[in-house]
């Protein structure tokens, strides 16, 4: 897990995952967008963080060299957020909580007012 | 997102964690288990991250200075990873339709030869 915590901590990384959630892409391709702001070795060097973190999959196929995302990688990640879900779960709740209250106040400071107006 | 990430790609901090999923804590009762391998500034450093990354929130009551999860950092996460559950439900799938294939074959066999024997 922190392999791969510390390959998602980087917004090229990041990028390129998004990039590869549209489809496969050959190293070239995938790297075309990141050439405007660093070089190819350093792009190369980001999808090898991402390798070794299993959330990137590289494949051989003739000349092509596509490249995709790990699915099981991403699962990994989801069970290990599940153990906390309830906490945001329960932010929301809070934070649904308090919105009804607010809604609740402003409905009955609505009511007194428009009565005292009649 | 980058700094959430970078906090959790740490063992200690994931432990850390994981003890206030259990309920709030304040520093020094966080602290005791690890102070075994590392001294008590090496914690207070990785809670800071914690806290820095909004995973954590430290408040101060009197003397008391209980630690609790933040469920809003949590759910930055969870709808990060939202955007590639398709892939890990896909592969999820694929593994269950290898499976099936698996227990099909598995079962023409079984039948082929137990027709033999008979």
């Amino acid at each position: 897990m922190s392999l791969t915590f510390s390959a998602l901590a980087d917004p090229t990384r990041r990028a390129m995952l998004a990039k590869l959630s549209k489809g496969e892409f050959n190293v070239t391709d995938l790297a075309k967008p990141f050439l405007k702001e660093m070089s190819l070795p350093a792009v190369t060097k980001h999808l090898k963080v991402l390798e070794k973190a299993g959330l990137v999959t590289k494949t051989r196929e003739a000349q092509w060299r596509p490249c995709k995302l790990n699915g099981e990688a991403f699962k990994d990640v989801s069970d290990w957020m599940d153990q906390y879900r309830i906490f945001w779960e329960e932010s929301f709740d809070r934070l649904d909580a308090y919105l009804k209250t607010v809604t609740a106040k402003k409905n009955v400071k609505g009511k007194k007012y428009g009565s005292n107006k009649k």
